[in-house]
């Protein structure tokens, strides 16, 4: 279903200039809402009208399901809004699984006072990215807490999706020699964050990398390339994401510093800004485990920014990373976060 | 899987006695409180370890998903908690489109400051009632927002069911004479949190409704009841679910006041606090709609407290009640609500 995106909101703004109470409580002005802003914009319609619940017909097999909430501050960045993020980051948690992103469900927490219009952009972005992503949103539920009980919008997605080959994707999977190849450059999505929260400008606007993966998992897996593991970097950033495989499969992950992409503003902005781009979030980003004589190939297939960072090594659950000056250093998680309400 | 229920909570409160913005940050706090807390008390490793989401097999067939988030306020009351709400709400939502539920996800957005002994005693009520609905919990995501910005705790699920029958329960299948069956009293959660969150005492304590609907309804399939229609009772309670089946199958309902079950004690707190028990939310109560000929046998199977309240007349979308006075008064759906964050 192609969106129509009309530039007028559909609820008269100087009836409800912003959202009540009300618009959550079960009653006429929900059920307009929902009819007029959501069910419009969203190919729910298509599949599961008039229900709780959303029916579609599953293949035999194996399907994955995941779910993400996005508390993202401010909820308009560069890039994108919470609303693309809430669709690209469960898109993207199910490629993580190997899976083709079927189906989303998007639950709204809304704070009274919030203003329509900022909502009806959001329902907007969401069936957007969602129409970008290839996937429907087929169920949805809507609640509104009092001022000061919330912060404008918090949106959880759940995803489901299917997967088409016989592989295992996951840290188990890793094996010594693996190729550890990552799909760009680092760092974007948590400075644009910061950078628009902090009201920081740079010589040219720091944009989120926010992005679907799916295409671009679904090629790897397509081309019979044999995918060990994958994640995509968001919380915790490359680091985190490393350390996590690390510590599950039980192996050792070099890593090669100088090879990892950061773009020129990102790396000052975290030089300002104390921070180091290998913890900063992303959205748009991830890392694929694959034998190495696949390792060329699936590289070719990631795209012209996608480059082969490191490799496994066996050894027990740690990342080692070369640093630019040729030393050896271990790479840890954090032990808290480095940027709060990034997503 | 059964759940061990210790009495400890797994983080230790000395360390930790609140929940803090870095348990969300997506470093090693984060993963402790999701390992200790979380994955230790749900199926989730089960299933899809060490994934951003979870990979299950399905049988060919018709599925259902459905999300719901729960910002209930007070979020512990007589009756249950936001937890159990979270896990029976979408049980129940699969549950009315006639499909068996198998799986939830569990998304927290926690608030800064929570006490911990809290979200350990909210975990356990989530894998105590799925464990008591027979559903599993296979992925989950938590965000920490910072103090103010949230409310202790709101909860989103989103769950998976799968449909065994061939029957398509909808509005749309609602045929003149159908029965209208209800399962049982009605009024009780919503006026069980509003006097929790009132401080008001009644003569015994009036608890939440809230249980799971599954197997009520999976009893009426199984016996080859040719359900039309399923809704249950949240949000604008009895009423309004009336109103958006008359409205959506383009019938008119027809009840009879007198045979609507109201506990006493709900009745006179709703006499006090000048509410229409017809409009006050449930959360273990649904109407079916069933053929004539099948209405005893449908209302049997629903249990001792189910009562067969009306008909479906063919006519314009509306629900006509005929008052204890013996008087027909049209029936709507409120504008607004009653009651903010009951559920």
């Amino acid at each position: 279903m192609t969106t129509d995106f009309t530039l007028t909101c559909p609820i008269p703004l100087s009836d409800y200039p912003n959202v009540t109470l009300a618009h959550g409580g079960g009653g006429r002005l929900m059920h307009n809402l929902i009819d007029k802003l959501f069910a419009a914009t969203f190919a729910r319609q298509a599949v599961g009208a008039q229900h709780d619940g959303a029916v579609f017909t599953a293949s035999a097999g194996r399907m994955a399901f995941t779910t993400d909430s996005y508390v993202v501050q401010p909820i308009f960045f560069p890039g994108g809004d919470i609303g693309t993020l809430a669709v690209n980051g469960t898109v993207n948690d199910l490629a993580m699984c190997g899976a083709r992103p079927l189906y989303l469900s998007v639950g709204l927490i809304l704070e009274e006072g919030l203003p329509m219009q900022s909502l009806w952009r959001i329902a907007q972005s969401i069936a957007s990215a969602a129409d970008a992503a290839g996937v429907q949103v087929i169920t949805g539920d809507t609640k509104v807490v009092d001022k000061g009980k919330g912060d404008g919008i918090f949106i959880n997605t759940a995803g489901v999706g299917v997967l088409t080959h016989d592989l295992n994707i996951s840290p188990l999977a890793v094996r010594p020699d693996d190729a550890v190849i990552l799909s760009g450059d680092i760092g974007r999505h948590g400075i644009a964050i910061m950078a628009a929260r902090e009201g920081l400008s740079f010589e040219s606007t720091i944009e989120s990398d926010c992005a679907p993966l799916a295409d671009s998992v679904l090629a790897l897996l397509d081309a019979g390339i044999d995918v060990h593991c994958l994640r995509d970097l968001t919380r915790g950033g490359l680091a985190s994401a490393l350390v996590e495989i690390a510590s599950a499969g039980g192996v050792q992950v070099a890593v090669d510093e100088a090879i990892i992409p950061v773009n020129e503003d990102v790396r000052g902005a975290c030089e300002i800004l104390g921070l180091d781009p290998l913890y900063v979030a992303n959205e748009g980003r991830y890392v694929a485990f694959v034998p190495p004589h696949q390792a060329q190939a699936a590289c070719a297939i990631m795209g012209d920014s996608a480059c082969i960072i490191g490799h496994v090594q066996s050894g027990a659950g740690r990342v080692v990373m070369r640093s630019v000056i040729g030393a050896d250093r271990l790479i840890d998680m954090l032990s808290g976060e480095q940027l709060p309400r990034i997503c």
